[in-house]
């Protein structure tokens, strides 16, 4: 199959594939700890990263030559289309360290007007989160299926995550605190597998702060594409960076992002 | 295969067998929402919960009919051998209930001193953690390995977990927050997942509080097998429930319990 007859999500796949093969070798392997990070210099988590991003860059060099790339690791690569695919190939480095299964590989493609594909891969568990063209789909152990968001009206029946408490600053925790405060549940230390599991109609509000453009593209476009919407705390486009509100739908979005503008940044 | 010629550890693969088969149905469902359960007062993960429980009893009648049963969601089941099997069927119902594969199946085998065999199954990601006489293994998605905990030796190279900062007293919380701020890292979240982790040798310390006898009689024997020590906040026997530190080793454990016993109950 020539480049050109690949789809954009064919060339995610392929780009997912490549990440898993070359991350997995790291993971929960001995030697893989915090201390051994600071007693020789060396960093396992960075080294997974940077095998993943450069075989993801590669692929793209050769799939989609004229498309640039944002990624965690390396130089932005400038590309001639106005699209460029954005990379984070180890989100959730901490969740990674520990052997927690919630970290992920995550892949976008945008444009000027933002990320238009998104894919969330979990390469332990082989789960795989990807949504783009208003579809949403995913496949894991126990087979394919279709994501939509829930219909969850109130934010007192919400399920809420976050990564915090360890993320923000008071400001952001204050924000964070007070929709807490409304739900139903707050689970925290999910990383980007939160926004999986409310693009899958799991969850149904996940807030966040402090975020790169990379951490948040993918989600976006996954979960606009199940069905949910995604802001910053002001109600604007949020691929950006920074202050995050991914909700279920529109209903529970406005309740939610009214607690949360008095603390926007 | 007659009854006595299956070893404990036999016995315990299928329990867990039953208990996947039982709740797997339920997990991720439609409708499994904490919503769907205020307004129909159906709960599906109590209805995982004892189906998983009715299965196990009914296998252990058959299997080990002289052994007692203290299970979660029934009435304890008095034995004739001294030996209690130990269940609690979904540990992190929160966890079930947001879709996070980071609730488990717990079977524990003990005596009147305490648990000599643990196990933790995570039904989704399809991986089992056992432990008995001295030695723990897992199997999961990329095969089965040996387990060892880690020879961390220093607060300050330590990953801590605990499914705080939800679960203890003011007082339970201010012991966890006693020992956090000396570690390296601290992540939450994991319910029984944490312990597992720690026998796996990825991380090195679990603090909780306000645990059922249950809810920590596997993780201490799985624990113990695989090298780590397990103790309440004075350091004696954490079988009982309440209190619990898990640590990677006895040196790391003497540190953390140093801090944890201004706040032992």
């Amino acid at each position: 199959m020539t480049p050109d007859a690949l789809t954009d999500l064919d060339v995610a796949h392929r780009l997912a594939d490549a990440a898993r093969s070359a991350i997995l070798p790291w993971f929960r392997q001995d030697g893989l700890s915090a201390e051994n990070k600071a007693a020789s210099g060396f960093d396992p988590v960075t080294a997974a990263d940077k095998a993943a991003e450069t075989a993801m860059r590669s692929l793209l060099a050769e799939l989609r030559p004229e498309d640039g790339i944002l990624g965690e690791e390396f130089a932005r690569a400038e590309g001639t289309s106005g699209r460029d695919w954005v990379l984070d190939p180890i989100d959730g480095t901490r969740a990674f360290l520990s052997g927690t299964p919630t970290w992920g590989v995550l892949i976008a493609l945008a444009d000027a007007d933002g990320p238009f594909l998104g894919m969330i891969d979990q390469p332990y568990i082989g789960e795989r989160f990807a949504g783009a063209e208003g579809a949403a789909s995913m496949t894991g152990p126990h087979g394919p299926r279709a994501l939509r968001t829930r219909a969850t009206a109130r934010l007192d029946e919400a399920i809420l995550f976050t990564t915090f408490p360890e993320v923000g600053t008071p400001s952001d925790r204050a924000g964070f605190e007070a929709v807490a405060e409304e739900a139903r549940l707050t689970r925290y230390g999910m990383d980007c597998y939160a926004y999986a599991l409310l693009a899958a109609g799991q969850i149904d509000l996940v807030i966040e702060a402090g975020l790169q453009s990379y951490d948040i593209m993918a989600p976006i476009a996954l979960i606009e594409a199940a069905g949910g919407v995604v802001t910053n705390w002001n109600g604007g486009p949020a691929h950006g960076g920074g202050q995050a509100l991914a909700a279920a739908n529109a209903e529970l979005h406005a309740q939610a992002l009214s607690l949360l503008r008095p603390y926007a940044a």
